[in-house]
């Protein structure tokens, strides 16, 4: 299996989150992806509680993941899909609008309907059951409700978004994943069947269950 | 000039929209690319009132731009700028920490800054004065600037954001004009000018002038 503590590509992630985020941390992305192309990983692990400065000069924001690749240093789950696939010439195509397609459908999942799912996470955990909150919900699920029919519609009786299962997939099942919490996901029968073949693939259930392993059970005590 | 009837390159852009996102659409981006590449292009225009249905064949969310080029048919703006890059092997390294620099940008910009000026429009524009967006505001501001600030830290004395002006420049710089709007952003002098930077390049300036010029002062009549 991937994991290698000899391996040339270094995978951070966070040693603990909150319930609701598990199985949910963008690491899950580069190890879905390695795990799909048969690349072995190593992980290194940092405090998403208490995290430390000099991370931020590794990751602007201080998230997660980083990637290193030998004396490569990436950041940004997208970018890190793009160069794995690049450096492996698998999960997307080399040229030509099969290329076009997969670049696009990636972008589409990052700008076009994740930031809806970060919305939906604002509203229904970090600030759940407050007055705003509350009353900006029913106008946010229109929203969500339109672009994921529109995006049902796309995708309409492909297997995956773009041809053939590609990086484009690893972004938009893991983006959907977000959207399951939400009661209105179930009326996209197209989306829930879509992200259900996405899950159910060794690769993926190997990400998580290694995600799911490298997370303590209590928050570690601040050092 | 860029703009070519015969050119092999064709973007989509609205043929009008609200006083509010003159200058902000996103053909923007490829327009700014293309004159930086020297690239001609020309423009089809339609109608973001009265969007056709046949136009989400080409774009499954009714956004522009759609970019052709040839026989290719590219969308989501961050897709087309790597295909430009690629296309011409200028504004994005071909390999190496240069290149995953560039790409990490490009992400960052996508993913972890826009989506913040897309909530930062929901409640300044599109939903100004309603309860909710007025409780949201000073949440979602302190949210913007702790992100802001991370960036300025990032950019530090650097010109351009990833070494050499890049396909990351024009996303980025795209993105923080959204941010303009809102009084907080004067208090990042780094930002502000390094978008200042950005927007004198005569490219941009092209690029704003040929989407401006593409607009109609009124609204077309519904056919």
């Amino acid at each position: 299996m991937p994991i290698d503590l000899n391996a040339t590509i270094e995978i951070t992630a966070f040693d603990w989150v909150p319930d609701f985020a598990r199985g949910f941390v963008r690491d899950l992305r580069p190890r879905w992806a390695c795990e799909e192309l048969g690349l072995p990983y190593r992980e290194r692990l940092i405090s998403a509680m208490h995290r430390p400065e000099w991370y931020y000069a590794e990751q602007p924001f201080g998230q997660v993941p980083v990637v290193k690749d030998g004396e490569l240093h990436l950041f940004e789950s997208g970018a890190i899909l793009l160069h794995l696939a690049e450096r492996t010439g698998d999960l997307l195509p080399p040229s030509g609008q099969a290329r076009a397609d997969v670049l696009g459908w990636l972008f589409a999942s990052y700008n076009s309907i994740e930031p809806l799912a970060m919305e939906l996470g604002s509203v229904l955990l970090f600030h759940a059951g407050e007055d705003w909150a509350e009353a900006r919900k029913p106008i946010l699920f229109a929203e969500i409700e339109k672009k994921l029919g529109r995006l049902a519609d796309a995708l309409g009786t492909r297997d995956w978004v773009a041809g053939e299962f590609s990086i484009a997939d690893i972004a938009l099942v893991s983006t959907l994943r977000e959207f399951e919490r939400s009661e209105f996901f179930a009326s996209f029968p197209t989306l829930v069947a879509y992200t259900e073949r996405g899950t159910a693939r060794p690769a993926f259930r190997r990400a998580l269950e290694a995600q799911l392993a490298a997370l303590a059970e209590e928050p570690p005590i601040a050092a």
